[in-house]
């Protein structure tokens, strides 16, 4: 794992603390072919975690952060990886409040649930003078996902280390950050509806003939070359996923149409954002990313479905320690 | 698809030519997990096809370069391909013939067909004053490599280039040639024995589950990754194969011996050749790779197989016009 903490905010002294806010950013998961093993942050809304020191031992749950989210912290994702950090570090007589802002959409496939464990993983272990490094926190984090979401680590390896991530294998656990070309952009668009991770998962076939494999195999290797080489239009043509995306669109009204009005419009390829319902495109240029843009937002109305959008950059930091504004700068005592 | 002619040989004057001899390098296939999709072309023995003027029209075979090799031009891989040269040219009425010289095993796993087809298209084209590019002369192999071993670019793509090459679509044709850290070195191990490609390609199991599919997809890329980085310790425990290797190793006495002995012997993986019965295993530097040799070697005699090896690098000039010696200037009229 290629890990530097440089980025991750100012250090948090253990003695002068009495709370860290944590900022997770959203990811695009299953990056076009790369189903389950190939993740991107972006810049824009992520969801961040505010951890306090608490009388009692455990993790409480001051503020889910939507009103749709379990109060119950044994539910919430942010809660679920907090405890997992707590058991990892044996602070078992160690209490801890939680409140949650959440900045990504609910089942948006946007990496929202990923964001959110990997927050309150985070802040939990700043709080506590940072023991974890990102080994654990990471599987931590994925103690909440595989509960929430799945057992995949292409929305948390992103969301934990910024940048475009290659998950080789969990189990042992090999993950490779990706360099990214700098002209990147990416469009997403969320359409007014929702899809669970779970029913997005139950679409996907249990089995792919050998040349399928291949074929998407031979996709996810392209564009990791091609993003090794810093030349973004050699990614055009390449985001072909034949596997998810077959099984899934059925399911995304307007995704069809707005797929090919992206192609149309000059991005370098378009696809399904982790499970859905969000779509993405990969675009070279912030003049070719308005133009996807607005022709994406164009053609899900076209098609009946309302949908907001907008352009975002590789999020290069990952997640970091982060004050909500200049004024309220929680990290002092 | 990156083209670099400037390392094939001397240019052919046509007036003046009588005979070209095209040399093609051996290659392994199915690079560890990358199945019909990675290739590398490796330095030593490969096939040298000599093409002449004939008087009368088609593709006439003088010498198939073995005694078990078909004497038909309609089945021999040079002469098939050197034929859809011909046929891609227009040249309905010209009439060339061909003496193969074979220096890669028959049914090895070390990419002889390939070899054999390349280098019979580019000694035709050659003699013809080189009209067809390389995309052309893949496709004309590709005619050949399909009736005798079965439609793939994996040998015949970094035959032709030479390198890393990553195939990645057939139709359209998207080939990419990867780069090579230069401490690479290839440990090649033939095994007394034969293995028809059709008979190893028979036991790969028509279909596999989601989760092995993307395990593939996510060691290829890793692969991909560690080459563009240069840094060949990135490719150690990557080269997992978990489609082809589990099906074609119980036809293969030995080899799991052998592919112990290799890890053993600090190669940093190690797997079969193509449709094999060849076993490669790649290795960092050339100490690494004597030791990872003799290993191989005494593993498969332990297991009672006679077997021969030698260590190569990465071909990086793939398909050339090269005279066999310099006594025998065969491109002088």
């Amino acid at each position: 794992m290629i890990r530097d903490s440089s980025h991750r905010g100012p250090p948090v002294d253990p003695q002068t603390r009495s709370a860290v806010r944590a900022f997770a950013p959203g990811s695009i998961g299953n990056l076009g072919p790369g189903l389950d093993i190939l993740g991107c942050a972006i810049t824009g809304p992520g969801d961040a975690v505010v951890a306090r020191m608490h009388d009692s031992p455990g993790i409480h749950l001051e503020d889910p952060g939507h009103p749709e989210l379990p109060r119950d912290p044994e539910h919430h994702a942010s809660a679920i990886a907090a405890a997992e950090v707590l058991r990892r570090i044996g602070a078992t007589s160690v209490g801890v409040s939680l409140s949650i802002e959440k900045g990504l959409p609910l089942s948006g496939g946007q990496g929202g649930s990923a964001a959110s464990a990997i927050a309150g993983a985070f802040a939990v272990n700043a709080l506590l003078g940072a023991p974890l490094q990102d080994h654990d926190l990471l599987l931590a984090a994925l103690v909440a996902e595989q509960r929430v979401a799945g057992r995949h680590l292409d929305n948390l390896a992103p969301a934990l280390l910024g940048g475009i991530v290659l998950v080789r294998s969990i189990e042992p656990l090999d993950i490779v950050r990706l360099s990214s070309p700098a002209a990147l952009r990416f469009v997403v668009v969320h359409p007014d509806m929702r899809l669970r991770t779970a029913d997005a998962r139950a679409v996907l076939p249990p089995h792919v003939d050998l040349p399928t494999a291949m074929a998407q195999a031979g996709a996810i290797a392209k564009m990791v070359w091609a993003f090794g080489t810093g030349d973004v239009e050699r990614l055009r043509g390449v985001i072909d996923d034949r596997i998810a995306e077959p099984a899934r669109a059925p399911l995304l009204p307007g995704f069809a149409e707005a797929k090919k009005a992206a192609i149309d419009a000059g991005a370098l390829g378009c696809s399904i954002a982790g499970g859905g319902p969000s779509a993405f495109a990969m675009v070279n240029g912030d003049h070719a990313a308005g133009r996807t843009l607005a022709a994406m937002l164009d053609a899900y109305r076209a098609a009946g479905m309302d949908a907001t959008g907008r352009v975002a950059r590789v999020d290069e930091r990952g997640t970091r320690v982060e004050p909500s504004h200049p004024t309220n700068t929680i990290n002092s005592a």
